[in-house]
């Protein structure tokens, strides 16, 4: 099954955009996906206490190859709010099947922030007069997170055009973009091969392990650990897609 | 003339609410009347690289005097989108009147910045439990900041609402209070006066100095500028409110 999506390459030509960057599968689609477009894209990453500090470094090589106007990467704490696995000292789920994974909110939810990370593209956006923020939330594989539905990227678009500049001065109006929202990880995995995504260069793991043990400092040394809820997604996308996923996993 | 604010003492009794304090009038009054209607207090500060990082210290000093449940002071750089004059190397605008301030967007306007804080807020009253966040934006004297007017304040509300746990699982929701929206400086400075706010220890000037001049190290020493667009506001509120002005002023 091939996804119904059109890549038009005028949509966004002499455009500026911001996107949010991860490291991840999901949001180097959506680069993939706003460069075919012709977008002129400046990406956005976060360094906010992540237990996996390889994310960002993947961030940062996928920027690099993407050949991106800018890459701003912005600090900030969010460890000082806890309450997640994934900025916490929590275990991570491992080896939960899908009905698990999709049964409430999970651990690894992080208060607020898609809305913190869009408020930020927000500013970055105003700045380099860009009126196109791109984001890989999807509501099907991660219905667990209420800010990754439709109805909270429609409402954050809203409360954008009234808190700029864009806003007031009756400028083009900002679009949020959330292109992957009803795709599953199997469509988004095909949409991006097709588009030449080399998937083994993302990083969306929540417990990374190097081969001999300790703490990743290289994407190419790392290794996916396999059974968390992310590999456990993404292993299944592959095979959905029918595409030999080249993602080297520990277990 | 006196503002039309009903003050209930039991509005907020049992209820925790997440302030934004930045050292200045406005958030200092928001905090008294928060407080006068029971509400027990978490109170966010940042880091944001603003040049007066004496305006942090005044929001400490405040935070410890009204003995809050928690302060929460979060860094983040907004230095790295550039754009505005409270963060950039571009001079203050001095001496200008009334209506020249209310004409369009002003220099100091940061890109996003209440967005970016109501954001960070969101994520505290999470983490806390908090369903209200005040917050001391004014659509009358600040009628230059998008992000300051009462559709914004309404939209980021609904937003709030679709990101986060309450709003999936039907929970109390969140109120985004602006309690100042409508009142002028001198209505404001009237009703924190009554609340007994001792308007001395805030800070709102862009450009404050040390009596024999140099970087401002604290609040007490610290002299307002007189000259900017706040502290004209700041003059001209205490004027019409028949109210002494305790603020140190250079000029």
């Amino acid at each position: 099954m091939r996804p119904e999506l059109t890549i038009d390459p005028n949509r966004g030509r002499g455009k500026k955009a911001v996107i949010l960057i991860s490291g991840g599968l999901d949001s180097t689609t959506v680069l993939a996906l706003a460069q075919a477009e012709g977008y002129d894209v400046a990406g956005l990453s976060f360094d906010y206490g992540q237990r996996q500090a390889i994310e960002l470094t993947a961030a940062r090589d996928i920027a690099v190859r993407a050949e991106l106007r800018r890459h701003a990467v912005i600090k900030i704490d969010l460890r000082s709010y806890g309450g997640s696995a994934l900025t916490d000292d929590i275990d991570v789920p491992k080896g939960r099947d899908a009905a698990e994974i999709e049964d409430g909110i999970p651990v690894t939810y992080v208060p607020a922030r898609n809305t913190i990370f869009l408020a930020h593209a927000l500013a970055l956006a105003e700045v380099e007069g860009a009126n196109d923020i791109f984001i890989g939330v999807n509501a099907l594989d991660y219905s667990g997170y209420p800010d990754c539905r439709p109805a909270f990227i429609g409402a954050f678009q809203t409360m954008a055009n009234l808190a700029t500049k864009a806003g007031v001065e009756g400028e083009t109006p900002l679009t949020i973009h959330a292109p992957l929202m009803e795709m599953s990880k199997a469509q988004i995995i095909s949409v991006g091969t097709d588009l030449g995504v080399n998937y083994a260069d993302t990083m969306s793991c929540y417990d990374p392990v190097m081969p001999g043990g300790g703490e990743p400092v290289s994407t190419s040394d790392t290794r996916h650990c396999g059974q968390c809820d992310a590999c456990q997604l993404r292993k299944r996308g592959f095979v959905e897609a029918g595409i030999v996923d080249p993602t080297p996993y520990a277990d």
